[in-house]
């Protein structure tokens, strides 16, 4: 990111940033101007909220996910509805992920994550003294049947004790744009709850792009699969779909964990700012925020549709390297034959970087550890316009064409 | 605080909030409206920002703490101008505090504060397994003849090496609404300096309610003593003084341990809401907040005034009570007798609580250790009208009167 700051002519396809022109600012606008405009309202946001956030917000974010998963007529039938306790408000899904790590880790922990992962959770992971076991994942998301070996090994070697949560992103997830199969999403429950034994081992979905779908319908959440409430961890956030400059995310979480994650967040910071709180919830009920969504699937679905066309067009004929094809979110992950290096000392980073076109190296999305791949790299089409994002896809392509 | 939301007719007098009339929605209104209404500035400040925060936002406040502490003639010159990497804008100077604590504390360290002191830090410190030393105070703050005893107790001990700050509310200070007097500013920042011997012994000065002066000249922070610039921490806000659910809070760091912190709060959130930054940037452009601010010390000072003069009435004809007499801040400091408990179990509380006031017991204000006071107890005069207030102080003056 720094370097992009630095250099403005390059091309960043790095940064997992939003797209600036589509942020909100009419409706932003219109929802600030709504709320701000009442005295009575006004004082109530810019005065200290509650430590878990807005209670109507929050009744309102977790009716939408009950809606969600339940228009998926697939989906299981939950036995319970989360209370409002369970539902926290937080700084992006990203402090609660940060919670997360400090209320259920302690040094010397692990939790399960794929390989590749997103590289921020895995890094707020290892700041705790814990580590991050990575689990092979495929075109389908993470690999039940490797998870289960991995479980099961640590349960042979008296281990498992150490593993506290399994981490996924559910919906075409950073860094591969792929999204967790519906046949998956149970077994990952049954599998979290069988290993279950002397503690609670929790799934934390992590389900920033679930709305960027590119079209068709939603599929239900891993926490629907969870029909005791007591396995799951969802996170959500608006920082995607509507403003990270925003910033409001939530988590549901399950009774055993809410408690502890609240009176952490209360500790750090009494509850997020409660203006921008009051601010989204105005922008929901004003119903500025879906046609919004709308809007920016269309624009995300156009600008991948571009990079992929790039990608076929001046990668594809390397006939060594391979791709996924998103079907939602910001992200194209490509791998390059195993003999080229792509991370920051590399050849192909260097002559990227003269060419003047940006990527993350693969190597960052790993947990540490013998998984770690060295010759892949993350794209994101969130923020450069399609004709930059066909130049910097033609420069990477020159780039690798010299280093191949 | 739980107690009062669930018994909306009891008169609180014990949370810190702000005063909920004397919210500046007007001001937010033109500031939002102002910036959201430009496309091209709208965009921005509901885009990411960077991990320290807004540049102009971050110059504009290291200027005007510079020129405050220059107003004061009795300052000394610093040597050094920080420079801007070492300003970071956080949620409140509380999640300051928070990634302080993170940053400079492992298992077993300590912090010197005053005893009693500010209870959501020294929880902070606790929760990260170190503790707190406390020093006494009295009318001109921590006492530095009490904290150069205890360092050099520790120096004595060997044990020196755990200590790694000092943290004291230099101005009206919470709970006690006393100020650290000029002539301890200059000797805490030097019994620092000489007892970092191995290691640096920063200083955390918590400015929380600097500018809520009731009348008089500002003095210099005791950041202005460090000449040299390694050794104070430097924490503002504009919770206290603008808006809490803005929540925009500032530090002024040390280079030593700067890049640490920044790293820290990149972790967890990548930097707080840039959309809070820019509006509170254009409230100050648009000179909406010094005369906000000016509104709220006469405020302040006549809630202040009415408090102490139904404290005068009611309370100091029992003769057994003393209170100091704030010239600044949210705070009455009340010391009863000392065989008169005011813990949540004691029956002043119950019998408080029964006539339908709330404070908060002074025992929560001090570290754990033979230091704590049980009979004493925080006033705040910052949410109630004054109306309230006196009936609260003759509802507390009757329920001391029967265990007294």
């Amino acid at each position: 990111m720094q370097q992009a700051l630095d250099n403005p002519g390059l091309i960043s396809l790095a940064a997992g940033f939003v797209d600036p022109e589509s942020l909100p600012s009419a409706a932003s606008h219109s929802a600030a101007a709504s709320l701000l405009s009442q005295p009575l309202l006004a004082r109530a946001a810019l005065q200290y909220g509650s430590v878990r956030g807005d209670t109507p917000l929050r009744e309102l974010l977790l009716q939408r996910l009950l809606a969600h998963d339940a228009a998926d007529a697939a989906a299981p039938r939950a036995q319970h509805t989360p209370s409002l306790d369970q539902v926290i408000l937080t700084a992006g899904s990203n402090q609660l992920l940060a919670l997360l790590a400090d209320a259920l880790l302690d040094p010397g922990d692990a939790v399960v994550c794929d390989a590749p992962s997103y590289f921020v959770f895995t890094g707020l992971v290892e700041s705790v003294g814990a580590r991050c076991f990575g689990v092979a994942a495929d075109a389908d998301g993470m690999r039940v049947d490797a998870l289960e070996q991995l479980l099961e090994a640590h349960a042979a070697a008296g281990t498992l004790q150490r593993i506290k949560a399994i981490y996924t992103v559910s919906y075409y997830d950073n860094p591969r744009g792929v999204s967790l199969a519906r046949s998956r999403r149970a077994a990952l429950v049954a599998l979290a709850e069988r290993y279950s034994h002397t503690h609670r081992i929790y799934v934390i979905e992590d389900a920033a792009y679930r709305e960027l779908r590119f079209s068709g319908e939603d599929q239900a959440s891993v926490c629907a699969y969870d029909t005791s409430g007591e396995t799951v961890i969802y996170a959500g956030t608006f920082s995607k779909t509507f403003s990270p400059g925003l910033r409001v995310g939530y988590g549901v979480l399950p009774k055993s964990i809410a408690p502890a994650v609240s009176a952490l967040k209360g500790n750090i910071d009494f509850g997020s700012p409660y203006l921008n709180q009051c601010v989204l919830a105005e922008a929901l009920k004003l119903g500025l925020y879906e046609p919004h969504v709308e809007q920016l699937r269309a624009l995300y679905a156009a600008k991948a549709a571009c990079m992929l066309s790039a990608l076929d067009e001046h990668v594809a004929p390397l006939g060594v390297c391979s791709y996924e094809r998103p079907k939602g979110g910001l992200y194209v992950w490509l791998s390059l034959p195993a003999n080229v290096e792509t991370g920051p000392t590399s050849e192909l980073y260097a002559r990227a970087r003269e060419a003047g076109v940006l990527y993350v190296a693969g190597e960052y999305c790993y947990p540490s550890g013998p998984e770690r791949q060295k010759n892949a790299l993350r794209l994101s089409f969130g923020v450069q316009s399609e004709e930059r994002i066909q130049l910097g896809i033609q420069k990477l392509a020159a780039a690798m064409r010299e280093v191949i």
